[in-house]
């Protein structure tokens, strides 16, 4: 695997793998990679011939009391996940080349940047669609691959991908999980041992309120309130627990069949995110 | 000259043309072709060995109460036009086309967008920067020429390409004008004889003043003040009339060296614009 840091690098490198007419699957990432990861990179290799991974912690997209500074930074043990998995080319771009002054170009996609986790985080995925954007129109690719744990993301960037008439194939990859439910996720490092214990309860009262949902039980109302108390005995403080459809990611109605439902809450010093599709 | 009006032939055409790594110029335009536009197609012709250009009125840079619905549509003389001047393929998608639901996805140029015709238009250059965006992607020229007449919206388009890494080159052209100076514009077509005698002062006091600015004339207020005097004695209703530094479109200082003049003022009906570059 090269690892490449600057534009006319990664064009160059990017035109040599490409000869022949060869495809490119595009996995984005921040880095502190994890078997979640690894998972998009697999998908990945299935959709093209080349695959290859960005690691950069985009500052646009967090707050300004968010995590920005600690955010985990793992780049050796990074590269050594992205040999093994079989990644061909690693970018790493720095914030100065990637925010060259005079910086003033943002893409924003309305009104659902500004539900469930864009409510809580303001300005979040404009920062997101925006380096999204850049990494896109660097690299190039014929396909991108996502995580589905950001399904708000996900959704976001496809209706860009769709309005702006990017010629790219996005991929939503299923959630990787421990083996007792808890999603893989960066900030999980934040968890201490107690933590650890208690987190996987935020996926167990997702998938409870999906079985209850798919038994017929339609008082949406009632099951978001019951989520949030039992997050809250669970020690979480919950910041969000939403049952919406899956369309526009707005409030699921009594006639909407294609259901995700969307959890964030705190834990300690983490905030995590999770979610849940229903179909009934 | 081959037309396409959806994106599938627009891409199958452009696969065609492009065969033997042939490069691509691009010319965006609302339509109603004049004298200005063909210089954009001489120097895109001068700049890749193919010549795309497309036509389409695009509602999201009208304001409620502009000339959307009037603005002038000849398409069969725009096409003769071009097809005199060797443009190779025109693309005329229509407006479901390029904004499908649900259609939520806008580009903004921060700042720069809110001064000058930003300030009179708002949310104009917004809606330029969408389009021009999603014509981009769609065409995927190496090069895309615009006419100078508009200058904040070239500094607006430049700044985009750059901040989102768009692997074109923007060429700008210097304004075709009448003998009289008169700038090219698709709205000159709503004058009257009477004020079509009287537009070409626009041009002249900018002339005037960028020849005071040069022979040591720094009182920029009074040179601003003056101008609009003169505009509204030639019959003009002023919006804007402003001494800009050239880089970045705010307030000139003392300090600023390299500088262009941008007015806008009504005349009848027509709303018209011109500026002018001055170096000191």
């Amino acid at each position: 695997m090269k690892t490449v840091s600057n534009l006319a690098d990664l064009r160059a490198s990017l035109d040599e793998l490409r000869q022949g007419g060869r495809t490119v699957a595009f996995v984005p990432t921040m880095g502190n990679l994890h078997e979640g990861h690894m998972r998009l990179i697999t998908e990945a290799h299935k959709n093209a011939d080349i695959v290859v991974a960005s690691i950069f912690v985009n500052p646009t997209q967090f707050g300004e009391n968010e995590d920005l500074s600690g955010y985990p930074r793992t780049l050796e043990e990074d590269k050594k996940k992205l040999i093994a998995e079989g990644c061909q080319l690693l970018y790493t771009p720095n914030t100065a080349d990637m925010y060259p002054e005079p910086d003033l170009t943002r893409v924003d996609v309305k009104h659902i940047t500004t539900l469930h986790c864009g409510a809580s985080r303001p300005g979040h995925f404009v920062g997101v669609a925006t380096i999204v954007l850049k990494l896109f129109n660097q690299v190039r690719p014929d396909v991108a691959v996502f995580g589905l744990k950001d399904f708000q993301q996900f959704k976001v960037l496809e209706l860009m991908v769709q309005n702006l008439f990017l010629p790219i194939r996005m991929i939503g990859v299923d959630t990787g999980r421990a083996d007792d439910g808890l999603a893989h996720s960066s900030r999980n490092n934040y968890l201490t041992a107690d933590e650890r214990e208690r987190a996987p309860a935020l996926n167990r009262i997702l998938r409870d309120t999906a079985a209850a949902i798919q038994s017929g039980e339609h008082s949406f109302a009632q099951l978001t309130r019951q989520a949030k108390e039992r997050l809250t005995e669970a020690g979480f403080t919950p910041d969000y627990f939403n049952i919406s459809r899956r369309l526009d990611l707005e409030p699921a109605g009594d006639d909407d069949r294609e259901l995700v439902i969307l959890a964030a809450a705190f834990l300690g010093r983490a905030r995590l995110i999770d979610n849940i599709q229903v179909d009934r």
